[in-house]
């Protein structure tokens, strides 16, 4: 059946439970396109217990079957996964548009980026050094005892499940970096399709069932669930034979994925990546030096992709020298106000554009209602909110004092909106980034004149609270790499010691295992003595391509 | 007051808080003398809210001014806690074996270790590598966009709370591996002291603040808690400035200080490492080689220290064609029942031992009663459990499928016991093992005449379930170097990606952090272009200790 899926014009409105499309018997729902909220067929069906059952003893199969075939067999699934779904790019692009009212030309960069990330998996998987693999040769001749010969790597965890998101359908979605890092890992992965963009994942699910079946892996290492509500993401997470779970969204659905997980009998990691507001402090040189730039770099990361990215600068500390007068009064001229009027008037000019969804539409209006229900925070620039389709940016203001002690102005508007956090000085600066919570990323703009003790202690009081430290530039355009971190103290993620993009993401679905004088035969490939993968290894301490 | 812990014979009873001995007010108690139940002196108190309280606040201000001191400081002050303990050698081997009734030797060697193991973090430390610099650098030229210039590296996480084990005072002490790995990450430690030995922690404790003021570290780097109920470990995972958990202990406890840790406003890491049965198999081939040989090794890998070892193998995996016969019936003669009772001879010829502490030697009681509850449980060698100072060894056997039934059975016994698991052929041994838990380590017995698909097959089975695969060996004995792993799937652990023992260690207490456009003096020494700790690093994905 997946032969229906080749060019996307004819979707099932199935599950796919390990390359078989079954139509399920749950709740009927459908999606909806964005820009109109005109229904989309097919129906699909909410998925229960009896699929997850099915899916989960598929991938439990699956990874028995594939944990320890050759890394180069991995990497070839990778690439087959790649090249198919790039055949399907028009169909994806043209689902995608439809269900998340997102530009062709953001979706066709974002396929590019979703397709990379596969492609960069198996470079990393075919080089082969990632599983960090230890030797320690033995010593018979060591007293008191003899020394043992141990060796370790890290080995896939097993089956994984990822829950799509809604705000990049293809980078974070169901065939997103973490898919692509689970099965780089050697994890089998179960999807929780996102029910704003079903079609999205159904396309995606044939392009992988597609490539497992040519690379002759089984079926099993994949299957897509498709739902919308939160019973099946529940009995996902709860299920005896699940390792891991990763999640891209907010921090009520995060938590609720990490308190069940820890709830277990026997608890599994969660990796959410969940709220951020991503801090952007502006020193007094760096307006002086380059406000007009400012204006437009930070305009253009508040709002571009209607600020639905995880790493939109949602608070805007400065200096202003107004702090405590009427925000209102433009009489006040100093290079901080004369700043916030001109950042106002450029967002003003932002035309409004169509978010994600109805759901992120109206948390968007509430959370903005609830933040100018703050009495000392005033509205420069007020959001017009009409239905999805028609969403224009919001910019607000408030004074330090006022921020510190309401704890709801410090939490994320998902959305094209930032709060301006206005500072008398360094010193409320410096104190009012100390309840700054854990954060993606924290920015810092300073320029020539500022005092370099000053620039060195915003960087220490951004850099403990934060996975990324950036300078002189802005959050959003995350680099898909070997250096990037995308995590983040709580409540970024779940899971500060890691990372959702870049190379390192791999490093969440496995565990280390050591191997005490095992002969060479029953190793790893990787471990063996002559190393017959060519990789790189520690050897007694040694950094070695080298055989034993 | 640091000096009157020089030799060790006047102990203050006090807690140490940042480098200050304070006398609490809180509930008295007093360790005994293990041999005897003999109360030793001095008293000690409960630590309460405002104990724990100082406790963090000094070690929030020592992280913010040690954690970005050059790695060669943190090498330094390794090097002066591994000299002072050595110093206070006499008084803590003299006071542990008091408070545990371990043996001087055993405690000699363990005490070895310890401080080996402040020698090993600060070689790593010093060699510098273990922060994983990674560098991406610039290209300005790039289409669409220019490329950031992204670096990043492990950073120490802030204050982290330890808790001293119970039946290794030294190697999982106050001093041991938990505290050595968390403060060569450059995290400031916490540690609750175990209620059984007291005064050695107190003489630990000593020791590390003299090292701290000998190299100019802070106070606050370093605190010891006493106490002895629950409250205090409670209270210290659940404070807020509090980042990280290490423990060492039982299921019960390490589960309740994960839920603790999970159910937290910003849930932290627990790296608990729990009980462990380390199922050790025995083919027939193994028997047949070398039945005596593995006699000797079994019985002493089950009673040395008491079976107080979390890798004590505490079920054995045999093939006996006497499965369904009455178990005492002897007149059934085949390898598997001549190696029974071979073994159960040997073990028997053990001598009683004196168990830690009274609390250990109730529960080893208990576990006992427990398993020979269950009828078809045999008991070969019977335990003499008189009071803690007399506590023979303990051998029990039970065929396969009554084995699976009873949940029980799959629990440890912590003490010098293990349980003989009588399986029919290859098939109920391969079908028995799916039924064991995550555990440390599992072992594999196995002969030139045993058939490699069953030893391949039985591999295969124990690899998903342990932390460390023993070939041929016993996994008593844990090597502490680069490639052990000390650690394995829950529930052996809360954290399985990680290990205790050996240098990969100190990665528990450590998370990434990138570095985008961070202006050279800006960024930490190991990031910086010029390499000035001539470190390795990943410089556009070249290893390399060239400067940029």
């Amino acid at each position: 059946m997946t032969g229906t899926h080749n060019n996307g014009a004819e979707l099932t409105g199935g599950h796919s439970i390990a390359g078989e499309w079954r139509i399920g018997r749950g709740k009927p729902f459908c999606s909806v396109e964005a820009k109109t909220g005109t229904t989309l067929s097919p129906t699909f069906h909410e998925a229960g217990a009896a699929e997850v059952e099915m899916a989960v003893a598929a991938a439990k199969v699956a990874f028995q079957q594939t944990r320890s075939l050759p890394p180069v067999r991995r990497a070839e699934m990778l690439e087959a996964i790649a090249a198919s779904i790039e055949r399907r790019t028009d169909a994806l692009i043209a689902r995608a548009a439809a269900e998340s009212g997102l530009p062709e030309a953001r979706l066709k960069s974002e396929l590019g980026r979703t397709i990379g990330q596969f492609h960069l998996f198996a470079g990393v998987v075919r080089e082969g050094a990632w599983v960090d693999a230890v030797i320690d040769t033995a010593d018979e001749a060591r007293l008191p005892l003899p020394k043992p010969d141990l060796r370790r790597m890290l080995r896939p965890l097993g089956p994984v499940v990822v829950f799509d998101a809604s705000n990049f359908p293809f980078a974070y979605g169901v065939c997103g970096g973490d898919t692509a890092s689970a099965l780089a890992a050697g994890c089998p992965v179960i999807v929780k399709s996102h029910p704003a963009h079903p079609g999205t994942g159904e396309i995606f699910a044939a392009a992988v069932a597609d490539a497992l079946e040519n690379t002759g892996f089984p079926a099993g290492v994949f299957s897509l669930l498709q739902g919308a509500g939160i019973e099946i993401g529940a009995l996902l997470t709860q299920h005896p034979d699940v390792e891991a779970v990763g999640f891209t969204g907010s921090l009520g659905a995060g938590r609720a994925l990490f308190d069940l997980a820890s709830a277990r009998t026997r608890p599994i990691p969660v990796y959410a990546e969940m709220g951020s507001v991503n801090p952007l402090v502006i020193l007094p040189g760096a307006l002086e030096e380059r406000r007009e730039a400012i204006i437009e770099g930070l305009t253009l990361s508040i709002t571009a992709g209607g600020g639905q990215f995880c790493t939109k600068p949602g608070l805007v500390f400065y200096i202003g020298k107004d702090v405590g007068n009427s925000v209102t009064n433009n009489s006040v001229s100093d290079s901080g106000s004369s700043f916030v009027e001109a950042l106002a008037a450029r967002i003003a000019s932002v035309p409004a554009i169509t978010l994600l969804n109805a759901g992120i539409q109206k948390r968007f209006a509430q959370r903005l209602t609830e933040i100018a229900a703050i009495e000392e925070v005033d509205t420069k620039v007020a959001a017009t909110c009409r239905g999805n389709a028609d969403s224009s940016p919001s910019l607000m203001i408030v004074d330090a004092a006022v921020w510190r002690r309401n704890p709801t102005l410090h939490e994320e508007a998902f959305g094209p909106a930032a709060l301006l956090i206005r500072c008398r000085d360094t010193a409320e600066l410096l104190n009012t980034l100390e309840y700054v919570s854990g954060q993606l990323t924290g920015t810092l703009h300073t320029g020539a004149n500022d005092d370099p003790e000053t620039v060195r202690a915003v960087a220490d009081m951004l850099e403990p609270r934060v996975g990324r430290l950036v300078f002189n530039g802005y959050p959003t355009g995350v680099e898909v790499g070997r250096a990037i971190i995308h995590g983040g103290p709580y409540p970024a993620t779940t899971a500060a010691g890691t990372t959702s993009v870049g190379t390192a993401a791999i490093l969440r679905f496995v565990r280390p295992v050591a191997y005490q004088n095992v002969p060479d035969t029953l190793l790893p490939p990787a471990l063996q003595n002559a190393n017959p993968l060519g990789i790189r290894r520690t050897v007694d301490g040694q950094l070695t391509t080298a055989g034993i």
